[in-house]
């Protein structure tokens, strides 16, 4: 059934959780009127600050975004969270009250909550994240908190869309520091060392500094990561990280990063969507077993893959 | 300076190893020759046995590739060995003896090494591991072993390439199970335990014959991967390694399951091709600053990414 797009839109901006539920799932399912909808949002869209907050699990991820939440919601501003979880039992659909520790603000109309999960695959949420951020942009958010598992490539990617990205670590989980090596540490500008309450959270600080560089002098164009001490389960801290966060967002508009990062963050969104397309393309062509009688002649040695390929491109580019 | 490829091939084919390295090299690196080579393989091709050996670090890997290197020797077979390692010192051109557990092989005619390091990112193994393998099975190698780290996405993909896949375990490593749960289970053919001169390696064939289901019946068209124990460093059971992939391959060819692991094979591989190809396609463009006019437009909110990736999709299939 064909949904009244502009309608949905409106009603989205109007602050109404229902359009907006509507409109995830649409971009989300890729339905469609995917294009419509992206079509409709467009102009609306550029306003929101996005941060991303990502993590090894236990660490305290949800807890410390909803305490994000109350911060933001305390200086009135719109927020909304896009939890993206592989291994969330949540496959998507309810807009609010999804998530236990989100209760507190499940009946706040000026706070969005989405779960997604990664349905098999993770490659589909790099291209779907993006997606639901715009609708949630669209719909009046100042703030998208965008939550993720800090442990996959692609979780590393989706953080990387961010306007901001905040690495959260807790003290004595060594996995922390670890899975911080595989890359986290190249994409956070502000480091949570939440439950700092706990044993050991300072020589977790100072292990961070280390592996930062922190002591060493920067570029005067660079920017020195925000390392903050927080107890999320009781707000400790929290007011600090919003400081941080808008003191890296005022740092990136002054110089122009925030534009730089927006563009960057375009332009590789149109890149997936048109690889994704011309896969899909390619994927087709097994259909009329044209992939297979190419196949067929590689292995009897009468083609060569790079010949057979010629033939596939040429198959896709034409039609 | 362009190669004589016709030349070359007939002297790969003659059993020259000077020959085979460079092939590979030419396949490897992307030489504007590749194409030439690859047409000029393709009709030598489809006559080598491809067994994948894969398993985490410190199972024995080199070892057991060493160990069935000789015995497909004593059987007066030539062998290939490309041992694919992201974390190889070797960046690729030593043909012969350029491991120091190969060193038995370093001065047999019969036997190509080749290592193949991951040069940053593995996606590009799964690129160039089968036009190595082509080069290897058109100089004449009966049999070609591509030995692999199991833990990446990518290297079980190059692994599940192989007619057969040979699964490495070592007992007491608790990690080497927790590896084969991550996907390996699913691709074994062989599994070999290795090390069996260790404790544990009775209970390590038993946990494998748990999880694999083998006690279960299975369905009259369904191989039953079989398990062999060996000590490779004394050559202990490797013998009946030999005798597993042998009887997997008659095992193979009886059901047309070869054949259909090879359509398969090709099938990926020149997805794979047209795909990179056209993703080459979509970074030229960046080189026109047509994607930065897109991503500008984006960000300004006056086009949405499916419009632009539409355009960019146009621009690819139009050239």
């Amino acid at each position: 059934m064909a949904v009244d797009v502009a309608q949905l839109v409106e009603q989205a901006r109007e602050g109404r959780p229902r359009a907006v539920a509507r409109l995830i799932s649409l971009v989300e399912g890729a339905s469609p009127q995917l294009r419509e909808v992206m079509a409709a949002l467009a102009p609306h869209t550029g306003n929101a600050y996005v941060v991303g907050l990502t993590g090894s699990p236990g660490v305290g991820k949800s807890t410390s975004t909803s305490a994000l939440v109350s911060a933001y919601r305390a200086q009135g501003k719109r927020v909304g969270v896009l939890a993206v979880d592989p291994s969330s039992p949540f496959s998507g659909g309810a807009l609010l009250g999804d998530r236990i520790r989100m209760s507190d603000h499940a009946s706040d109309p000026g706070v969005y909550i989405r779960s997604m999960a990664t349905r098999g695959h993770l490659g589909g949420l790099a291209w779907s994240a993006p997606q639901a951020i715009r609708v949630l942009d669209a719909a009046g958010c100042d703030v998208v908190l965008v939550e993720t598992v800090g442990v996959g490539q692609s979780e590393v990617e989706i953080a990387s869309q961010a306007d901001t990205s905040v690495v959260l670590l807790a003290p004595g989980m060594g996995d922390g520091i670890q899975a911080a090596k595989a890359g986290i540490l190249e994409i956070g500008d502000v480091y949570v060392v939440n439950k700092a309450d706990r044993d050991g959270a300072d020589a977790t600080v100072r292990e961070l500094n280390h592996m930062l560089g922190l002591g060493e002098s920067r570029g005067p164009g660079d920017w020195r990561p925000t390392i903050v001490k927080t107890v999320a389960s009781r707000g400790e801290g929290v007011g600090e990280v919003v400081e941080a966060l808008e003191k890296h967002r005022a740092w990136m508009e002054e110089r122009g990063v925030l534009d730089e990062r927006r563009l960057r963050r375009a332009a590789t969104e149109v890149e997936t969507i048109a690889v994704t397309a011309l896969r899909e393309r390619i994927a087709d062509l097994h259909g009329d077993r044209r992939l297979g009688a190419l196949a067929e002649q590689i292995v009897a040695g009468t083609l060569d893959p790079y010949a057979a390929a010629d033939q596939l491109v040429a198959g896709v580019t034409e039609s």
